[in-house]
């Protein structure tokens, strides 16, 4: 088993994606390599389950990566939180501001019941502002986000200041 | 352990979504029910795994959430195919028509090397285009398609006549 320090090497900067100035965090090679993405989710997967949730909120998409091997392993419900526009049935919605551009999450408001301890799992926080809506939205529907969890933080985008007062866990902090 | 004809009931008809004439199956029922879900995946990595597949082509964005519990339950490299513009790095693309609409996937160039046995899931299959392209796309890159996993199939509606002479399986087939 490689350690924490392993596992950033399989993470890949791109420069310049999705626009200029945007140093993108590529966790494909770490896809890839069958035993750093298993380590991976070995330390999410410990985290998620010391929270004792109900159900995993699952961010689209290269969230799915990852809360759909941790709502499995620990016999979790899944509940998927979306872009817009993708989810057919009843729904609640939120805007949010991206590192890049602007957005729309939404989940099925038959997703959990009230009272609902939620994990939400997605790959990456930087600026926290999904995190954070999808927060909000899980709330507005009366559950209760326990904590989070992420492969990656970038450090020094607001993320960690903005989910302040929450339980959030990142594998790794990268610059 | 729930039977196949169980399953079916986890699967929820939305009537003309994403737009008018569409019968939109919609899988969020069985993903928040753990036994279902991990009965269905089960199912989907025993014949994944009959393949001896070298890696897995995840179908974004309800692929992954079949790709990965198999791709990690099997400790197979897992290769995002994704939708146009998502993927940083070097990438091969092809076009496609859907259901409704048309699209693009794109595959990392470097996902794999020349003769790689790749075995791609998705959760549905309705005229098979898009299995059809990220097939034809993974072998514009050397890989050999070894097989399709789905857990939908849609009758009716030419999937299977595209998907002709492959190693084709569908946990569940819906009218």
């Amino acid at each position: 088993m490689r350690d924490e320090l392993d596992l950033r090497s399989f993470i890949r900067v791109i420069a310049d994606f999705p626009r200029s100035g945007v140093q993108f965090r590529d966790i494909t090679p770490l896809l890839r390599d069958p035993e750093a993405y298993s380590s991976a989710l070995k330390a999410m997967t410990a985290f998620v389950k010391d929270l004792r949730p109900d159900c995993i909120g699952a961010i689209e998409a290269r969230g799915f990566l990852f809360a759909a091997p941790i709502a499995t392993a620990l016999s979790l419900p899944l509940v998927p939180i979306r872009k817009e526009g993708k989810l057919p049935a009843a729904r609640a919605s939120v805007d949010y501001a991206l590192e890049y551009g602007t957005g729309q999450l939404e989940v099925h408001s038959d997703s959990f019941v009230t009272g609902a301890r939620v994990a939400i799992v997605d790959d990456l926080t930087a600026t926290g502002g999904t995190a954070y809506a999808a927060a909000s939205l899980i709330e507005s529907l009366g559950g209760e986000v326990v904590g989070l969890a992420f492969l990656i933080e970038l450090a020094g985008l607001g993320g960690r200041e903005r989910l302040h007062g929450r339980n959030v866990y990142a594998l790794m902090t990268l610059p």
